[in-house]
């Protein structure tokens, strides 16, 4: 019998943990979910025979020991600064060890040791990152394979709304962390386009959303991530002359947001005067110059638009001038922002979500450009079965099943790069209905 | 005789040190010059009987110890982060110190034993930090003195060009730290506007210039400082509904530097991939989203204007468009922007500066409404003596003669705001040709 630690048993824990409890008999697994809250644990281990839930803190380093001593494998579904204690004591323990969260430098630090001890941190195996990294590498390697030379790479990736329930004027609401949305794209995006390399500042970043279409979904518009260049690295594709990550959304709603942050509503460096009293319309209010016009007016024209702008609609809808109070103490900017689109962009108990990604390549072989077009499109069942929950889960279950079949030969700290991953695991996430569907064409 | 320390020998301290030995005499006073270049100090000297140019590194602990035993007031020409090295000696060794920079949290830690052992570490006392403060709290007492209610209160300053030579479409060039001008504005600018706080991220600082004009000079614009509202305690004017400090230019030159700003060339975050090699060109299009269209009509088209509009000029005059090399390794954008701008922007053998200030105060006496209007301007003579060196040694000057003739019984971390240093050391300024014009008048 061999033992799976999981720890921690929130929401994108609860297919992982459905995945490996339906497989537990067949491959004689017990799956032991430990988190802060026995309760959470025991809803969702839900009495099956081959589960167990427990009660543990993993800042106790005695519990720890104990608990990775039990395991023959660790997946961790922390918080994503609290991965690298775990995985050090499974390192220590030779125990293989799976997350779902980007590689940090402390991470990257136990690289060595754990080859040394022939153990596995594999990382970034949710979906994004995680099924991006395998399905752009499949790709990529079969470009590489027949002799093309790659031109162009674009990924993008979004977590929306299902058609269904896409129905307000900003076709969102937050299907992941609020707080992500909010401050997304700060910085400066970099990427390469044509052999130039092009920086992009914050107030850049929504202003030139690129236009893309997904299979039965429609129309989606795209704003660049932070950080595109280290893919060329990750994936062995140093020279290509042009590489874009994105992160999709609804047309229309990269101008909107662009708004926000033009104004510094998304700042998150100063914390406003008496913010626990100020109504939505004083929020705003305080971006803009004082004069002896409507707030609506000063808005409109701070962003250069006419009252009338079909986007104000967007605003009006999100109470912006309305007299409601934030009720927010210490609010930042960004908090206050986040406290109003709360009000208005939380998911209904009906609503679904929808998980969408898109590859684009152009390659060049005998002369001729090509470009494959690579979707991925899923939708949530319901609140606890969400496409990102389902999508983060499945890759980590997947690989679960293959390093306990011994199937799994990396040490190291690794991420899902490599085809003794993806081939096998895009392959059974194809028979659990999220799969992609590709398009190639030659290019004029 | 008294012994003055002079430490560093820069260009701002020019007029100081001509102050200080043309007063030497009568006063009975040895100047000694010390700086890490003795031809420098030396240059400065010019051989006069009461001075002594020193080699000295403040670093050395020794050699501080010292020089600051010999002297009776000590005046830091250092850069900022350096002043708190020498104010701990005198304060160890009893003696005065002054300084022109913003009073840093190091310094203010200072207070308490400097109060203890009757040391005076007097800072923020140049233009601006310096006059500002003297300037204003004059007018702030005068009106408290009276009964009268402080409504508003503005105040703006700029490093410009004289108009013989503020000839070029800018009509500015750096007559100070260039890399303070390129990075200017960046965080969030808070105020107090009719009772309202402001907070103006850096997309919007420049976005909404303030017009005023100067008796003599025209017009110029003002973009508001990052930190206005700290002045409110400092000035004791806690409850004022109205404060904002503020940058001046000349008018348009914050709409073309806004241009800068959006398009993320004065972003210090990132270094620019090959950067030596960069056309100027090249760096512009690195911000600009790759597309057909020459360099020139992305860049109006992110900017939202006409190729034609008027504004183009004044990119086009900085060879924006051109093929010179930037030539800088390592450069970040702002880095290299620097650089490209110190080519235009650089002053001529014969240019001179100009020192502008303006305060404004509205305040309410008897149910009436009055405004005050208090300028101050002043020309640079050559490159040696500029309104900046002039306008920025000399309230140190007096000062120090003030406090070797006792008449200053201040102790502890002190910024220029009390009576009897802005008393007499406006009133010198003013015979040396510093003065304010001021302007009152009934509000509508």
């Amino acid at each position: 019998m061999k033992n799976i630690l999981i720890v921690g048993a929130g929401l994108s824990s609860t297919s992982l943990i459905e995945y490996l409890l339906k497989h537990s008999d067949e491959n004689h697994w017990q799956v032991r979910l430990a988190d802060m809250s026995l309760e959470l644990a025991e809803s969702k281990i839900k009495k099956h025979v081959r589960g167990r839930a427990i009660k543990f803190d993993v800042f106790d380093k005695e519990d720890r020991a104990k608990e990775v001593e039990k395991a023959d494998l660790v997946i961790s579904m922390l918080p994503p600064t609290m991965h690298t204690m775990l995985a050090k004591e499974c390192v220590k323990q030779r125990k293989h060890f799976l997350s779902p969260s980007y590689v940090s430098p402390e991470m990257q630090i136990l690289d060595k040791k754990a080859k040394e001890r022939g153990v596995l941190l594999m990382n970034e195996l949710g979906v994004d990152p995680g099924i991006d990294h395998m399905s752009a590498m499949k790709i990529i390697d079969k470009i590489k394979a027949k002799g093309g030379e790659l031109l162009s790479f674009k990924s993008y990736c979004g977590g929306l709304l299902a058609p269904s329930c896409s129905t307000n004027i900003w076709q969102y609401k937050f299907t992941w962390n609020p707080r992500n949305v909010v401050t997304a794209g700060q910085g400066v995006a970099t990427y390469k386009d044509n052999g130039q390399y092009k920086y992009l500042p914050y107030q850049q970043v929504f202003a030139h959303p690129i236009e893309t279409s997904m299979p039965k979904y429609g129309d989606f518009e795209v704003y660049p991530n932070r950080d595109s260049l280290s893919y060329r690295s990750l994936y062995d594709i140093k020279d290509i002359p042009s590489i874009l990550r994105g992160t999709m959304r609804r047309p229309g709603f990269c101008r909107a947001w662009n708004v926000f942050v033009l104004l510094g509503c998304t700042d998150e460096s100063c914390v406003m005067h008496d913010s626990e009293n100020l109504t939505y319309r004083a929020y705003i209010e305080s971006f803009l110059p004082y004069d002896e016009r409507s707030v609506e007016e000063r808005f409109a024209d701070c962003i250069n638009i006419g009252v009338d702008d079909p986007i104000m609609e967007k605003f009006r809808w999100l109470d912006l001038f309305s007299d409601k109070k934030v009720g927010l103490k210490e609010g930042t900017p960004a908090l206050m922002l986040q406290r109003i689109l709360e009000g208005k962009w939380t998911l209904d108990p009906d609503d679904k979500d929808l998980l969408v990604m898109q590859h684009q390549f152009v390659y060049k072989q005998d002369g001729q450009e090509k470009k494959i077009t690579s979707s991925m499109s899923y939708e949530g069942k319901d609140q606890e079965h969400t496409a990102m929950a389902y999508t983060v889960g499945l890759p980590m279950a997947i690989v679960a099943k293959l390093i306990l079949q011994s199937k799994i030969n990396l040490t190291g700290v690794q991420i899902p790069i490599d085809a003794q991953i993806y081939e096998p695991v895009l392959k059974e996430l194809e028979e659990l209905g999220v799969y992609f569907t590709e398009h190639e064409e030659d290019c004029e």
